[in-house]
């Protein structure tokens, strides 16, 4: 659970922080940042800032915003609808996010998971300017560096409670709008 | 035809009004800048500069930089490969874009066309932080207010040899890379 108090913290970093890499908000859409702890309580610790510029049936645009050291917890996009799942690219705006993805274990990596199930342990620094591109069906969970991360994503249409995390504590349906 | 000379004035240009704009581009991508004349060799009339993030077979991401007062000209994009057509978000990032599409005209638009056949005048005028997205099929053009304009561009897949444009002495090919 997130609290009233905790939301609009998260919404008034998250802000801050999409100001800071040049984004200009629309006056509705401050109050449009979503939130997620995921169902885990720990929203310092893991949990995301987002808003949804766009979601289509075919095509999706979001900001993401990360504290610092903050993560996302591990999960794969499933197929729906007879597409192959969703694909999405994350593109680094401000700060550093680490992401890993299925793969050959990177030794010594840069982030730890919190506590939880994490499964797929291929870093991919992302700094600004620098974007990579997940598969659909591929897990993934990445984790900001020390001064949090501005990351846009563009992607087929997004459907997150569909998402299938690792870790069966998680919730799937989290968000808070 | 764009000249060599033109090409590398464009590109920088774009660079430079990315960067205002708060846009950070990796080493490589500053030359993979795209700039069209849409083959009337009036490129500070109607151009395009543009550069692609991302572009599979389901989703697309480009930031499109236009010169004070610079037109792309009206067009539409087609049904292909049994899909509807390219579906598309236009988002304003700094200075002003000025939309042109179906609908009733708008009296005492701001913008005027370059010489040519522009047959759509639903004038919608985007600030930063504004957006709008345009029906596949939808005919339209666009032109940027006196300070030119960056504007991000979400979508379906961009195939833009397939665009269909209003005026026949527009060519269809004529991105240089």
């Amino acid at each position: 659970m997130i609290s009233e108090h905790e939301l609009e913290q998260a919404r008034l970093y998250a802000a801050e922080r999409l100001a800071e890499a040049g984004i200009v908000l629309a006056a509705d859409e401050r109050d449009a940042i979503e939130v997620a702890d995921f169902g885990l309580s720990r929203l310092e610790e893991s949990g995301l800032q987002l808003l949804v510029y766009v979601n289509t049936d075919r095509y999706c645009a979001k900001e993401l915003v990360l504290r610092p050291g903050q993560t996302c917890p591990e999960h794969r996009h499933p197929p729906f609808d007879g597409t192959p799942g969703k694909e999405e690219t994350f593109r680094c705006r401000s700060g550093v996010v680490y992401l890993y993805v299925e793969g050959e274990a990177t030794s010594n990596p840069i982030c730890e998971p919190p506590p939880g199930t994490y499964t797929v342990h291929h870093e991919i620094e992302l700094r600004p300017g620098m974007q990579h591109t997940i598969a659909p069906g591929t897990l993934h969970w990445f984790q900001a560096g020390p001064d949090g991360a501005v990351v846009s994503e563009f992607s087929t249409a997004s459907r997150d409670e569909l998402d299938e995390f690792t870790d069966e504590r998680v919730a799937r349906e989290t968000i808070v709008g």
